[in-house]
């Protein structure tokens, strides 16, 4: 079946519309008509062959919310007309330790949503920027949110459980102090998801001028990380601490900020390395830096329910499928509240 | 009272016989015989200043081991007579979070054995290369080998508790495959621990005529870490590694060799920062790197009474007093198996 798309055809083209293929739904497919999809930084990357082993055409998204259309005959979880959602995983090897304990998106197997390995046409995935997509029942998402949200649901599934992972794993909630690094796409919702977990959250920027922001989305507390005194007032106080930003910087600034046995996680790899952070910070609280990844499939689908019964979504701006060029150069200087969402009926046009 | 001891006046000046003075014991003091003193590397740091803030004169040495030979009226767990030890710490603040939780080694006022603030003349505190020392009951440990061993015993006070802490924190047993990273005063320790404690022991060297010896001191197997085929071959395989290397060096090869969830704790720190380590390799399996300094006082006790219920001690080569200097040089060559322990009866020479 051939339907509408948007991507690029080479690193240095823009996205443009494209007609892709999608496989007919298999016993275990789920076919769905996305109605919307977020817009992640790593599309951007992805589609720029910033990052190495970029296939074309690219079809980037990651963050897909719609509506099932067809499933294949032995799919029993969702029907036909089901609101569901799509991540940053399609497949995955289905069998192994990771897999068997629900977190699929450490399988080695682990196939991504675009630029992944596929026998389907043209041999690596097409994402969401899309018509329709067909994927494995493991992998689709049930929305028990309000239709009327549903465009501001998609970024949970990239954005959402990249945060509420770590946040969980790390045991963030009432008692504990939770730093987040960054308010961008990933940090607007870390602070929603700590604040709604209990904890008490502490926002980290480097802007003055989102001091405000932070606190409208529910931080107890806001930090300008330039503000050395406000810094060292923070010094061994924070039991976590969740970086989003993923340009190299100072991490010993946030180490020092935690208390004995607490951890920074790293959910952004830079293209470039971090500042080596002195090992002194680690040794003499016991404290650590670690790094998560997405989250499996359960736990995309509790971050969900978590979110529909706490009425969390995203904050976004809805954009055209022909605005996304412009929206990357948006992306990439920070202006954007919070999160991009393509309209995916506008790939008709 | 005046008892000799070895120590050095100035940064660039050799270690040499020198007449120091321990305060009579207070009400909570005890006052050790010292019989035998470990050297270790942050002897020859703090000695020759190559860390900031070495006060001088300066003596060294916080391995202690020795018999009460005095104690204040409201000491009551040890009495004259007793085998004791004595490791990196002399005092701390006593009643904070980290104190109270018997994790003394964390707490803000910790008070080192050597260059620790003191009221005691002359104004730091004077470590284990002397006769005698006083220290606070609460950092006095129970030695409970047999007195013939008792100069091995003195490098688990440091060395043992250092690997002991993180190996313990960070569950290595039975079913548990442990990685330890260099095989000196710490690593060689490290091996015996995490046998004794049931792990499956892989022992990692940048030497080959290391092999055998690591195999003897518990190791199921020995990785050359120049062997790129040795080290892929343990890719994802270990749940933890416990890195005794301070030199600065390549933490993502550990790093690839640790499953989901494993962590590489660092107990070393390294003059100048290891190269930065990859970020994609801490997200891509939610591995972390962690770090941990010595122990508190009741894991230290648990510490050297699992090693007296298991036969462990260290591996020593005895030296006189006069002889700490030459031994230094030798440390710093790694020529020795695999601490020095100096005879304190010597010092009276
Ligand atoms: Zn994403
Ligand atoms: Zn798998
Ligand atoms: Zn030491
Ligand atoms: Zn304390």
């Amino acid at each position: 079946m051939t339907v509408k798309a948007y991507g690029a055809l080479a690193a240095d083209k823009p996205l443009e519309s494209l007609d892709i293929t999608r496989r007919a739904p298999g016993h275990h497919d789920v076919r769905i008509d996305i109605a919307f999809c977020g817009v992640c930084h790593s599309d951007l990357h992805t589609v720029r062959a910033e990052w190495a082993g970029t296939l074309y055409p690219c079809v980037p998204g990651h963050e897909i919310v719609g509506r099932v259309s067809a499933v294949g005959d032995h799919v029993s979880g969702v029907k036909v007309g089901d609101l569901v959602g799509v991540g940053c995983m399609v497949d995955s090897c289905q069998h192994c330790e990771d897999c068997e304990a629900g977190l699929e998106n450490y399988c080695d197997g682990m196939v991504g949503t675009y630029n992944g390995s596929t026998p389907d046409a043209p041999g690596h995935t097409l994402g969401g920027y899309s018509q329709q997509v067909v994927v494995h029942e493991r992998f689709v998402l049930k929305v028990r949110h309000p239709e009327a949200q549903l465009a501001a649901v998609a970024p949970l599934l990239c954005a959402g459980i990249t945060t509420y992972s770590p946040l969980r794993h790390w045991n963030a909630g009432p008692g504990k102090k939770v730093g987040i690094v960054g308010i961008g796409g990933l940090g607007h919702m870390a602070i929603k998801l700590a604040r709604a977990m209990g904890a008490h959250v502490v926002a980290f920027t480097t802007s003055e001028s989102k001091r405000q922001d932070a606190e409208a989305l529910g931080a107890h507390e806001v930090v300008v990380s330039r503000d050395a005194s406000a810094m060292a007032a923070r010094g061994k106080s924070l039991d976590l601490i969740v970086n989003t930003v993923a340009a190299p910087h100072d991490l010993d600034a946030y180490l020092a900020l935690l208390k004995r046995d607490g951890t920074m996680v790293l959910v952004g790899a830079p293209a470039s390395p971090h500042p080596s952070p002195q090992v002194f910070n680690l040794i003499t609280k016991r404290r650590a830096i670690a790094g998560s990844m997405i989250g499996g499939i359960p736990e995309t689908q509790e971050m969900l329910d978590f979110c529909a019964e706490h009425g969390i979504v995203a904050d976004i701006e809805m954009i055209r499928a022909d605005e996304i060029n412009e929206a990357y150069e948006r992306m990439l200087k920070g202006d954007v509240k919070y999160r991009f969402v393509i309209d995916n009926a506008t790939l008709a046009a």
